[in-house]
C-alpha cells in the first residue's frame, strides 16, 4: 500500500500492529474503531479538538470521552463538526465551544470518504463538508482516519460522489455549469435528493445542508487532474458555497487495514 | 475623466450628450435615470435580458417595460436578480424567468457601488450580490449603469463597504478572518446589522441576504492590489459564499455626469 502514495508523504510506521488479534479476522466497523482510538493517542490534556463527523470519527469521540471520565485526559475543549456530532458529544459529557471563542484548533479528528496518495481528501458525503473544512481548516494538526476502502488513486476513482454545496437559487443552472467544467472527466452532476422515507415512495425534495443549502454530487469517469484548479475553478462560480475536496488539510493519516494500522504524515 | 481609466479601455463616445438641456443643472436622480434609458438602447427584441437592482437599475427596468408597451420591443424576457426587481418587473408586465429555464443571458443592466479604471465593480452593498453575479456572470454582455459618484482609483476607494456573503455559522470566525487577509489594507470587517425600525432603537440582529445568509463589510483603508489574487483568497474562505467584487465582468459602462453620458467598452 505504501508503494501507491506520493514520495513527499513519509511513513512513521509501517505496519504498526496496535492490538494482539490477527486485523484480518476483523470486520470493517472495528477496523474503523481501531483507527479511532489510534487517532485519540494524538491528544494532550489542555488542547482544544474538532470532533469529526460519521462513522469512523464517533470512535474517536467515544474515546476522547472514555479518557476523560477516566481522568487520563484534562481540560479539553471539543470543537463538533455538525449538530449529529454536538449531540453525541453532549450525551457524553465532552465540554464544547465553537470557532468563533476558539479560532485556533489544536487538533482535529475526522474520517473521510476518499483518500488520495498526496492525502487529499473527499469529505461530505453526509452532507456537513462546510462545518468540518471551517473547523479543520482551523487547525493545526488534522487526523485523518479511515478503513482501508477509502485509500483511492484520484479523486473520485471509488466511483462515488464529490459533494458540492450549492444556494437552492437556480441550482440546476449551478448544477450544469459544475457539469461542464468536468465533461472531460466524463462528469456526471446531479442535486442530492432526500432519502425517500421508509413507504419506499414520498416526494422527491432535495436533500438540505446544516446551512439550509443543497448538494450537488459530482461523479467522476477519470481523473480530473490539478486538484487545486479545479477547486479554484469550482468556488469561482457564483452559486457555490464550498465543495468536499479538501487539498492539503490532512496533516497525519491512520489507515485500519487486515494487514495493521498504519500512521502517514505529511511532514515527515 | 476619461484619461483615469484603463487604456485598454476604449471610449466609443466622449462625451455624447444625449439630453438637449446641460446636465450640470441636473440632480443624481436625473443623472441615474439618464444612464439607465442609455443602457436599454442596448435591448434588441428577443432578448433574454437580466435585470439589476438598484436606485439606477429601476430606471431601466421601468424603460423597458415602457418600449414594450409602445410596442418599439417585443418578445422581451427578463431574469431579475432579486427578489425587489421581481416585484418591480411583475408590477410592469415584464415576462420574466429565470437562470434554470434561461442558462444563457444576452444581455444585463444593472448599477454598481464602485467602478474602477479597468471596470472592476463592487456590487451588493443592497444585499443581493449573489443572483447578481450570477445572473450577470451569465450574460453575454453586461451593461453597467452609474453616475459619476461610482467612479474611483481602486476598489474600496470610496470609504465605503466591499461586501462579503457569508453563512451564518461561526460568522464572526469568517469575518476575523477576512480582516487578517487585508490587513495590511488596513482592512475593518464588520458583520452588517439590520437597520433599526422607527423607534431607532429595536434588538441588533445581522441583516440577512435573499439567500438567508449574513454580509461581512469590508472597509478598506488602502489599494488591495491584486484583484483576482484576492478573490481567489476570499473565496478560498469555507464560510464564505461569494463576495462583491465583480472582476472582468462588465463588458459596457455608462457613466451620467455633469458634462454628460460617456459610454465605455471593454471590448473596444
Amino acid at each position: 500500500m505504501g508503494s501507491a502514495f506520493d514520495p513527499n508523504v513519509t511513513t512513521t510506521e509501517e505496519p504498526a500492529i496496535v492490538d494482539s488479534p490477527p486485523l484480518s479476522n476483523l470486520t470493517q466497523e472495528e477496523l474503523k474503531r481501531i483507527a479511532g482510538y489510534k487517532a485519540v493517542e494524538f491528544v494532550e490534556s489542555g488542547m482544544v479538538i474538532g470532533l469529526g463527523t460519521g462513522s469512523t470519527a464517533k470512535y474517536a469521540v467515544a474515546r476522547i470521552s472514555e479518557l476523560l471520565r477516566e481522568g487520563k485526559l484534562k481540560d479539553i475543549i471539543g470543537i463538533p463538526t455538525s449538530t449529529t456530532t454536538h449531540q453525541q458529544a453532549v450525551s457524553l459529557g465532552i465540554p464544547l465551544s465553537d470557532l468563533d471563542s476558539h479560532p485556533v484548533v489544536d487538533l482535529s479528528i475526522d474520517g473521510a470518504d476518499e483518500v488520495d496518495p498526496a492525502l487529499n481528501l473527499v469529505k461530505g458525503r453526509g452532507g456537513s463538508l462546510l462545518r468540518e473544512k471551517m473547523i479543520e481548516g482551523a487547525s493545526k494538526k488534522f487526523v485523518v482516519i479511515v478503513d482501508e476502502s477509502k485509500l483511492v488513486k484520484y479523486i473520485g476513482g471509488s466511483g462515488l460522489a464529490v459533494p458540492v454545496e450549492v444556494v437552492p437559487f437556480c441550482c440546476d443552472f449551478t448544477r450544469g455549469k459544475l457539469e461542464e467544467l468536468f465533461k472531460e472527466a466524463g462528469c456526471k452532476a446531479k442535486l442530492r435528493m432526500k432519502k425517500s422515507g421508509s413507504n419506499g415512495g414520498g416526494d422527491a425534495a432535495p436533500a438540505v445542508t446544516d446551512n439550509g443549502n443543497y448538494v450537488v454530487d459530482l461523479y467522476l469517469e477519470r481523473d480530473i487532474g490539478d486538484l487545486e484548479a479545479a477547486s479554484k475553478e469550482i468556488l469561482r462560480f457564483p452559486g457555490v458555497v464550498e465543495h468536499g475536496m479538501f487539498l492539503g488539510m490532512a496533516t497525519t493519516l491512520i489507515v485500519a487495514g487486515k494487514f495493521g494500522v498504519t500512521v502517514k504524515d505529511r511532514f515527515g
